[in-house]
Order: structure tokens, then C-alpha cells, then sequence
């Protein structure tokens, strides 16, 4: 599917670029009637909106979202559900003096490679302006997911050397702090660190965790599709992230068979790739913001070395405003997986035919 | 497509159980005109094979591979190439004490849950003997690979808390010691400490690295098939493992950006999910090998608690010998996006037609 | 892709119902470097559009698209396209007293019994009006299929009884008549037939031959990829369509092999359903308008037995209109299959890396 | 997928080659619980084994099946079932003299262009024999679709202008004559004329039906995965069928929508291209056999042209032959399509969620 395309019964199909017209997703293979609004999609773009703290960029996007099919009299038809977000506040001409450099650390060089021409306003399809259309598809897979009981908790659970501590973590303050992270202690100390570095023009990497909640036994396909193994993709498509754990993650290389055998969180909810029953826990590490407000050395289209010097808006921090995102793709994947697993035994099927 | 296959246009199919009659795997989308014999599949199969030494099982198979279909006098011809292996030293009676009961750790319970049938013999699908059909697969992609000087160094990083010493690296050496280590000494201190576990009938983590050299630039499909995103589905669909890391992986979210940004090895080969050109970074983290021989708490199949003592024959650590198995899941991805990326600008279409 | 996507590399995503906000499609794996702008899709929309004349419904929309991602300057980036049109002329009132009721020959019962909910008017999501994401498809698929000097001659060969004279074909006069002939005698000779038929609410069945021109040899995937499988995919999806052939169609069943291998247009331009170099020839049947102004007998959602009589805008012949959506549909198959076959062989390969 | 898998859920990957090791597939998808033996795979391969009577080809081939994996106690487990039947009666010298020659109406010419690289052996890959993976997935399909009651009757309905009386149809029939013709009438007329047609060296076009019964409402997914749609494509896949046609196929052309609205039978069993409950009614038209005896213009790999004279075991007509081939596709489609079908409104989901 040319890469704009996840997933195989549940499926969403974005578009869109940084400083285009508008960013969008077609989500196909929705079942019918399950009730849904723009309010429903709102609340979760509004997770990933820009401009709402000191450490998001200061472009304004209202992010409002519209559907435009799909929906009749509030609820889903089953049919594809094509939902549009416009771009107001694009300033394009920020971007005039890096169109022949290529950003350390940015697809610029690769998009180039790639495709000869790019959009290179805003970073064009590789900005993080398209992980709107993942947050459109996500909203709409939690909305489905709840119709089971399936619900997330994600939170950012370290910023740099700062991490949260298990023990004071209490996820319903989540969304009061501007790090998204559940530990108020660690946020108090976290946010003079990042003012500090923010005033330096620098910018530090990040982890996020989402734990899912009542997912049904029995999902995820031996052996390539299995429920970690597309999480694993799900959570590494999200620009940025060089890392995903599920449970123990890169600890499990360091255990006995005899410590990590009883630990249901050391497994992190599959089995042999197929959901247990148990909390699902997966673990994303985002690299620092690569955009720094610091000379930088790097090359020019004609391969000449150049100083480059970046403008723009830009967040110091990734994690808190992709935490949404690590879910929706989370969420895209577990319900994908679900569709899929109601053929896997003769006994279900005939519950249906 | 079920869960067996894997890739889009290189495309690998896998069938078999650990104590069924075959093992193999279904090649199609190879390109015709590459010369292919038994003996470049089988110097893989030979990487992966049981019986090799005192940490691998003892379970002796040769594990010789027979192609079946798409070769003609020695060169492929464009159709699917059949490989199979034939099982030959099933102890099937080993597991009859543990056909109603769930192993700790394995894909036992989620199995019997999914498909309410399972053939309990070795695992069955899930067991690692599964991983034939991959290296099949991936022998096939690395010397279709080879015809453009891509090739791939693998080898064992770390075994529990031995950590192979970065400036000791000696790659000419990874096959000369049973753990598959690029450093003498860390293999060296590690065997003792191996043995005295294999006494104690336990098990330990460890932690794979492959680097993918010569890759061209361009591969990777932005937003959802990037590289770096398919590798990471390609990795952790080996059973066992629990994270996988690109460039600095985990590390990354502890740098800031005016670290991050200049080192090459950081990024790990990609740029927004697209290759640059740099080599190709991943590295897998292994849970130990569940099965370990030391009594242990679980559940049967009618959800009563029971104490187990698993038999049969187990490696002690997984790492060594799913080396090739991680370098052929890259191959595959790496092949795989390579042919999507040839209609990524008219400019390579005119190259064709 | 649960059925509103179409393609592998080169793929379209749909949205939209007849009388919802907008319809649309997203165009992903267009590759980069290939001129577009909205008039090269408006001309193809154009000869879709209703309200051309007396044999199209009255139903007035403009159909006007927008460009809403992927094309920057003036030319494709190879990032996905997505492009919208606007629905403005809905009488949805039209449709209150068929809600509860189920048309003769439409989806209406179908759509009812697999979605339990359905948007009624004009149709939903089963009314032609969701071939404009088909057409807008074809139009980006056959703007890059010109750069290698492919095209297509696209009429209709058949109305009812009336067919075309292949001895009096001039294809230049296609789009001269309302009804796409390309044979003015039969066109001329026709239109009095439809008018009669129009007064008495009655419709009628149709053919269209859609022939493409130089598309290179080796185009198709053996075994179940074949171009003309694809092909016969496509047509048939189409709403309406009845059948498809290819090359002697139908008639080949009554052949000798003594008569058939030597005529090139008998194989219709397919040798084990990979081109071989001649002109491709597909021929689509459609039915009858089901919608016709005469009193029917059908049931309702209640399964009660009533007499219905149809009101709305509708065409009382549905090939003219169509014939531009079976050209969309081979080329972006074309398209596709062309894609994939870049890596057939490994001097291809080596052509571009 | 690269041309060799079919399905998207339930999936079907064959490989082999008319004078290879052996021919076969894996069949993925397969819900587990399913009883399944050889045997009820054996007894569809058998309505396809050549050397049955005078009109099929001399070659003397057991097609004996083996199941390699999958099954376990004579029960599917949800694991992908290889299944092989190995080639026994190769005569590859009678094919020496066409290595460098293009034998009309055949594969030849394009897989030279498209591979470079053939197994000219009987067409290798191009030949019929590819058609028993086929077979293989039809029949464990087929055994799946019989625990919701559903069951095909496939014959051959017309051999040139030999066509079968709708009057005179007695189904039970059908295996009793070499024709597979359900009208004891017809068949007994057409003998003689195939007889002195194959005295002649020549061979005649067919046509076969497939009638699905008990198909429940709701089958096929709108817009691009419609039934028919992928009807059409799994038939057009078999090597030489020229046509498919879906109800009353071609003559809806000819009709009113007065005429044509009242007949089920026209509609074929789909509205909207989703099953309605009724007969799903599927023809296909056969070309006659490419491989005549007698001599032939044409060109070798050098573009010279020769005159060809064909040696080798050829059947005079397709149509018999493969019609367990025809009604094998058409599984497949219901079932993967029924399969995708489960999760298209959420109470159904809530049924096993």
C-alpha cells in the first residue's frame, strides 16, 4: 500500500503535509453501528495539539477536525469514514533558507534521495503534523475498543535521566501536567530542567508507555503477525522512536529463566505473540527533537558543507504531545488483530453463520 | 494473510511444527536469474541448527533442505522456490505429561485459548524449530542481496551481564566460539558462567546485533512501511523477543539533541524511516529460554494450579542461535522495501520501460 | 483493506455516499516527478458528470476536484494525493419514502442485511456516485502510464441491440455523441430507441470496450496476479457490471484451436495472463438501470410485500457514463502490475541499484 | 504477494512446476476444530488427474496428496497446512525441440520477455498442473464451507456450440460421463465430434458453471471487494479462461430493466456485488487447448520465424478438466470473503467479544 496505509481489516489511510492544504485519514473497516461524532476524534487531537505550553511549538492549529462520510445519523455505517484537517497557521517562508540543506537528524536528505523533489515547508510528509491522521484513526479504533471495555493508559515515563517512579504513579493526573506524565514529583522537577535547556536551544530525548487494558485472550497471528511483533512496527513508524519494549523489554537480556518465567509484567501481555489476557505493556524511546537552535554542520543538495542555522517552531521534547500517537497506533493494531482472530477456530465462526 | 507470510512483493510463506513431518517455507517474488543452490540455503540452516554444542539442545537433526520448485539448472526463473526440511528426531513422547498442562512462559495457554486445539509436541507452531522456514527466506534474500554487494555482520552483544567490549570487536571471529561472539574475551569469561546456569537447569537472557552494510539510500516507505518500522515487526516476530532498538535505540531518549544529532551510529542507518546510506543498525533483546528444569507454578487446562518439570531438550539461552535468524528477518525487510522503492520516481520507471 | 482500497504499490483508498459532505480517494504510491494538476483529473470527471444531456439524470453537480495533498509546484512528491470533491446538488428528500423499503435490483437489501444500518438516500455509499474516487484514480494512474506512451481507447460497443459496426469505428468521433459511440450510424440510430424507451420509465443494458495501447510486454504476475485476472477484477467491481472479457471473450468457447491461436485479438493482448506486447482488449457488460419509473413489487425491512415506485434522478442507460470508470480501473491496474514487475528479474534490478 | 498467494484472510500459496520435484501449497487461515484428511482433499484432485479418459492428456500421474503440517489428530489446528503431490510421469524430452521456439496461444513468448530464465518443461510454471495447489486450497476450503451448509455444483455447460439443455439438466449426473455435462443428451452428441476433432489435431473452446448454494446474506465487501468482483478475478486467474460472467453475464446487455429486475437468476446471486441469499450463478468460457497437432507459424527466441509442430500429452479441451479448478476459486473467494464479512457491523463482534 505505498507505505500511507496500516493495517488489514481495520484500516487507515492518511495524507497530507505540514504546510498543505489539509492532513486527513480515510479509516476503512469500521463495523456499523458503533455511535461516533467529530467530539469523539476531538478529544484525542487535542492531546497532540501544538501551542498548548511552553514546550510545544508555537504555531497555532486549532486542529479541528470534520468527517466526511462514513456517518449517518451518528453512527457508523460501515462504510469508509474520511475525516479532514485543515491548516491555518502554515508559515512557510520560516522555511526559504533550508530548502537546498538538508536538518541533521530530519528525512530531508532521504526524501531528496528518495524522490528528487520534496515539500520541504515544514518537513512536508515527514513532519509530525502527520501523525494527525494516525490520532484520527486511533480515536476511532478506541471508540470501537471501548465497545468491549478495552481502554489505554499512556503516559510519558522519562524525559532524559528523569524518570518516573513507579511507586508515586498515579495515572488520573496524567493530563494535568504539561510532560503528560503521572508522577507529580518528577514533572516539578523535570519542567526547570527543560526551561533551562530550552533557553540553550537544545533539546532531550524521551520514553512513553501505554499499558492496554482488558484485551480478550487470543490475539495476534503466529508467526510474522503477532500482536507484539505489529506493535512493534506500529510504534517504530512514528517518526522519531528508536526503541520499543514489550514488558521487560531490553531487561528480559539480562534475566534467569528462573526470575522472568513468574513476572506476568516481564512478559507485557502476549505469549508466543498472542495477547494472555494480562495488561499489554509496551515501551517507546523517542529520540531528542532534532530540530536545535544551535549552529550545526551538515550538507547542502550539491553535497557542499554548509553551517546551518534552524528557524522555525519547534518542540524541545517529543514524548508528551506523541504520547497520543504511541496509543492510536496501539489501538489501530490491538482491533486489526481482533477482526482478524474472530475466524481463527470453526466455533466462532458458526457463532455468526 | 494469516500470519505465515511475510513481505509484499519478496515474499516468504512458512509452514511446519516441531514434530510434524516438515518444516519449510514457500519463497516468491525472487527475481530470475540469480544462481541458487541447496548449499546457499543450507551454510544458513547450519547457523541455526540444533546439536552443535553443549548450549545448544540435543535434539539431532541435520536439517537438510531440499528445494522443491523454482530453480532451473542452478538459476532461479521468477517462481515461488518451495524449500522444505524434513523432521527427522521428534521425541514426541517427551511431551505427553504436559499436554494438559501450560508451560510457564510459552505459548502453551494463549494457543489452547486462540485455537482450542494444539499439537502440544515441542510447541508445535510455536516452537522455535518455526524459525527454519525464516532462515530459508532469508538465505534466499541475502544472495539475491549479495548481486548488490549488501551483506550483513551478526553476531551475540550480550549474554545476561556479559557485554561484549566494543573496542575488542573482532567481526572474522563470530563463528569460531559456540556463543557467537565477536570478542574472545567476554565469550570466554561467559562459558563457566553458562555451564554453572545449564547445572542449576536454568535459563538467560540475551541480546542479538545485525548490521546491514551497503544498503542504498532511498529504501523505506514513509509514513507506515518505513524501514526502520518493518525491521522492527521483522524482529520481534522471532519468538522470545521482547524489544528491539534502531542506532541508540533505548539510549536515545536519555540524549539531547546536540549529542544525538551528529553521530551517524545514533541514527542507525535511517532518516525518517528511509536508508541513508550508513549501515543498518538493530538490535534484539531475548527473553532466557522459558523452558528451564527447576520445579515451577502454573495452571492446567481446567484452570487448576499445578507444579511442572518440563523435560525434553532445551538450549539454555536463545541468542546464539537465533543470530541467523534476526539477520534473515532484516534480509527479507531490507529486500522486500528495496523493490517498492524502484517506482518511487519516474525517473527510475524510465530506467525500465 | 476491508474493500475501499485498490492496488498494491500504486493504490486508491475511496470515501463518500451520494449524498454526504464530499467524495474522494487518496492516491498513495504515485511516483514522485510527474506533472498533475486538477485539470488533468477534472477532464476525466467530466466525462462522468451527470447532467450532460437527455441520457444522464438531472441531478446537477458540477464535480469539481481539489488537490488537497502530494502535488508541490506542480508536480508529484510521491507522497500520497488526496482529492475531493465536493457533493452539492443532493435532493435528499427524494429518498424519505424508499427508506424503509428495498429498490429492485439495488444494494438496498444487501447493504440492510451485512450493516444492519445503511444511509438510504441516492444510495449511500452502492450509488455510482462513488465511482468519482474510481475516475479520480484513473486520471493520476493514466497521466503517469502517458509518460511511457500508454493510452487508452475507451466507447461503447453496444446498447441493448444496437451494436457498434467494427468496420465503421472512428474513434476520433467517441466523444462527439452523448452516448460515447464510436460509430455514428449506430449512435444516430439509437438515440430515438432510448428517447422511446425514456417516456415509458423503462432502461437498458449496455457494452464497453476499453482497448489500452502500448503497454509493454511482461506486464502480470503468474499465478493468480495475472494482468487479466486484475482486470477482471476491476471491471467487475464496478457497480452494474455483469461480465468481462477478454480479447474473444465469450466466444472463445466456441472456437477451435485451429481458429483461435492465430488471431492476436482473440487473446486480447494477454499470453498466460502476462502482456505480451499487443493491445489490450477488455469488454464490460452492464445491466440495465435498476432504477426505473415503473411500479415494482419488493419487500420491505419488515420483509412485508410492497409495490414500489422509484422517484429520483437516474440514467436510464449506464454505459456512457461508465465507460470513462472502466478505463480508470485498467489503468490504474496496469499501473500496478507494472510496478511489480520492476523487480521480476534481477537485471532489471540492477538497472536501478 | 508476487502472484502466488490468493485470500486475504483465509490464504492459499501454491508453488510448482509442470516438470519439477512436485507440486503444492500452504494453506493459511484455516480455523482450527475442522476435521481433515487426505482423503477429502484426494477426492478433488481426482476430478482434475489427467489420464482419465480419451479427452484428457496420456500423462499418467497418480496426484497422490500428503498433508506436511497443520493437521493434528486428523483435526486442522489453525496452523497453516502444507499439503504436496509429487510429479512422477515426467517425459521432459518431449520438450527438448521447443526450448528455443514459442509455442502459440501459450506462455512462452512472455515468460521469455518477462524472466529471461524458463523451465520450458511442459510450460513449465504456465502449465496446467499449476492448477492442483489450487485444487488443494478449493478442497480444504470447501471442507470448511460444508460446516455452514454450503455446496457448489460445478459442469461443464457448453463445448463450442455444443450447449448443454437447461430443460434437460439432471445435476447428479455430472461425474457419470468424460464430459462432466450434466445433460446425458448433449454429452453423448458432443463425444463423436471431439473424437473426430482430435483425429484432426485440434482442439475446441468451453464453458463451465458454478453454482454456490446456501451462501449467506452479506457476502463481499463494497466498493473494490464486491463478490463478483473477486469472483471474477479467481476465475479469469485459470490458465486460458477468456471470460467470466455473473448471473445473466453478457445478455444483461441485451436486456430492459423490466426484463432484467424480476430474474434472480439474471442477478446472479449478488446486488451491490454482496451475496443476497440466492444461488451465486458464475461462468466461465474456456479457450480452446493452445497445444494442437498440427503445424504452426511462429517465432523462436531469436525472433525468427518457424514453423512449429507440437509433440508432448495434451487434452483437446479445458473445460472438464477444470471445472473442479472453477468451483475450487470460487471457495476460496466465499470463504476468505465470509471471513472478512465477521467484523462488518459490532453486534456481530459482540457475539465473540
Amino acid at each position: 500500500m505505498a507505505g500511507s496505509s496500516y493495517g488489514k481489516i481495520f484500516t487507515v489511510t492518511t495524507w497530507g503535509e505540514s504546510h498543505g492544504k489539509s492532513l486527513g485519514a480515510v479509516v476503512d473497516g469500521v463495523p456499523s453501528g458503533v455511535p461516533l461524532c467529530e467530539k469523539d476524534i476531538q478529544k484525542f487531537l487535542d492531546r497532540r495539539k501544538p501551542g498548548q505550553n511552553q514546550f510545544t511549538t508555537a504555531r497555532s492549529e486549532a486542529d479541528q477536525c470534520e468527517i466526511l462520510s462514513g456517518v449517518f445519523e451518528g453512527v457508523t455505517t460501515g462504510t469508509p469514514i474520511a475525516v479532514v484537517v485543515w491548516n491555518k497557521d502554515q508559515h512557510s517562508k520560516d522555511y526559504n533558507n533550508i530548502k537546498d540543506v538538508f536538518r541533521p537528524g530530519h528525512a530531508d536528505y532521504t526524501f531528496h534521495e528518495k524522490f528528487e523533489i520534496r515539500d520541504y515547508r515544514g518537513g512536508g510528509r515527514s513532519s509530525g503534523r502527520e501523525t494527525i491522521g494516525r490520532v484520527i484513526g486511533g480515536a476511532i479504533a478506541m471508540k470501537v475498543l471501548a465497545e468491549f471495555g478495552i481502554s489505554f493508559t499512556t503516559y510519558v515515563s522519562a524525559i532524559g535521566d528523569y524518570k518516573v517512579n513507579p511507586l508515586k504513579i498515579n495515572t488520573s493526573t496524567i493530563l494535568d501536567n504539561p510532560l503528560f506524565m503521572p508522577d507529580k514529583d518528577c514533572s516539578e522537577e523535570c519542567i526547570p530542567y527543560l526551561e533551562e535547556l530550552r533557553k540553550k536551544g537544545d533539546s532531550i530525548g524521551s520514553e512513553v508507555k501505554c499499558i492496554a487494558h482488558n484485551v480478550p485472550v487470543g490475539i495476534g497471528e503466529p508467526v510474522f503477525d503477532k500482536l507484539d511483533a505489529n506493535l512493534a512496527k506500529a510504534v517504530v513508524s512514528i517518526g522519531a522512536v528508536k526503541a520499543v519494549e514489550i514488558g521487560a523489554g531490553t531487561l528480559a537480556s539480562k534475566l534467569k529463566g528462573s526470575e522472568n518465567n513468574p513476572s506476568k509484567e516481564n512478559l507485557g501481555g502476549t505469549l508466543g505473540g498472542i495477547s494472555s489476557g494480562d495488561e499489554i505493556i509496551v515501551t517507546a524511546s523517542f529520540k531528542p527533537t532534532p530540530s536545535i537552535y544551535q549552529p550545526q554542520e551538515t550538507t547542502d543538495i550539491n553535497g557542499n558543507p554548509v553551517t546551518i542555522n534552524i528557524e522555525g517552531r519547534h518542540d524541545p521534547i517529543i514524548g508528551p504531545r506523541a504520547a497520543v500517537v504511541v496509543e492510536s497506533m496501539c489501538a489501530m493494531t490491538i482491533l486489526d488483530l481482533m477482526m482478524e482472530n474472530m475466524s481463527s477456530k470453526i466455533s466462532s465462526m458458526k457463532k455468526i453463520y
